[in-house]
């Protein structure tokens, strides 16, 4: 069993271009890079008018981004399955991106793994 | 704004075949009909030796699952960002598909949108 940390923002007011998706993917890979995840497949969809999904497949599991680039929101889930990678640093890098005015966090344990019948 | 609720769940002892990536793909794919999310793109990664990620892109965000088959383990996330779509309708569905003997369940409400200045 492995018991990892996933985090989940709502970033409200981004000062940046929320409708380009090679920076939001690159922004992904950066935060990636941070914590020394390793980055699998990249994926970005535009959509009409605008807004922008951008979805990095992890070795451990997956970062993604969605945009709503008319209310300057971005929604952030970040979601590392290995071992002593803490997510808060690949936020970290990611808000320095963003570079939202307020920022609702939500951070959840998930338990990776076999669970024991005693657990059940 | 707009208030939705994500599902994040880990599945325990699930009794189907958790390497496969048509199977998966295509539950997700049953799950996003089931509340009429209209998919906007399908990816599924393989892993070295075993597991899969399988991920939907949605007019509507997305929904993932990621498997450990040498767990029988499932990671599985659901967020559906559209008024009226119950993510609970969608985890109905993958669960009869999965077959997990047990489950946590995680749910969280997300914000999405403008956030006016007084909550901040």
């Amino acid at each position: 069993m492995l018991k990892i940390k996933q985090l989940l923002v709502d970033a409200y007011g981004c000062d940046a271009d929320l409708d380009d998706q090679d920076f939001l993917i690159e922004a992904l890979e950066a935060a990636a890079a941070e914590v020394g995840a390793k980055i699998v497949r990249r994926v970005t969809q535009r959509f009409s008018p605008v807004g922008v999904s951008a979805i990095l497949i992890l070795a451990e599991t997956h970062m993604s981004i969605h945009t709503w680039p008319e209310h300057s929101y971005a929604a952030v889930d970040v979601f590392i399955c290995g071992e002593g990678k803490d997510p808060h640093k690949a936020w970290e890098v990611l808000v320095d991106r963003l570079r939202p005015e307020s920022y609702d966090m939500n951070e959840l344990v998930r338990t990776i793994g076999e669970k024991r019948s005693k657990d059940s």
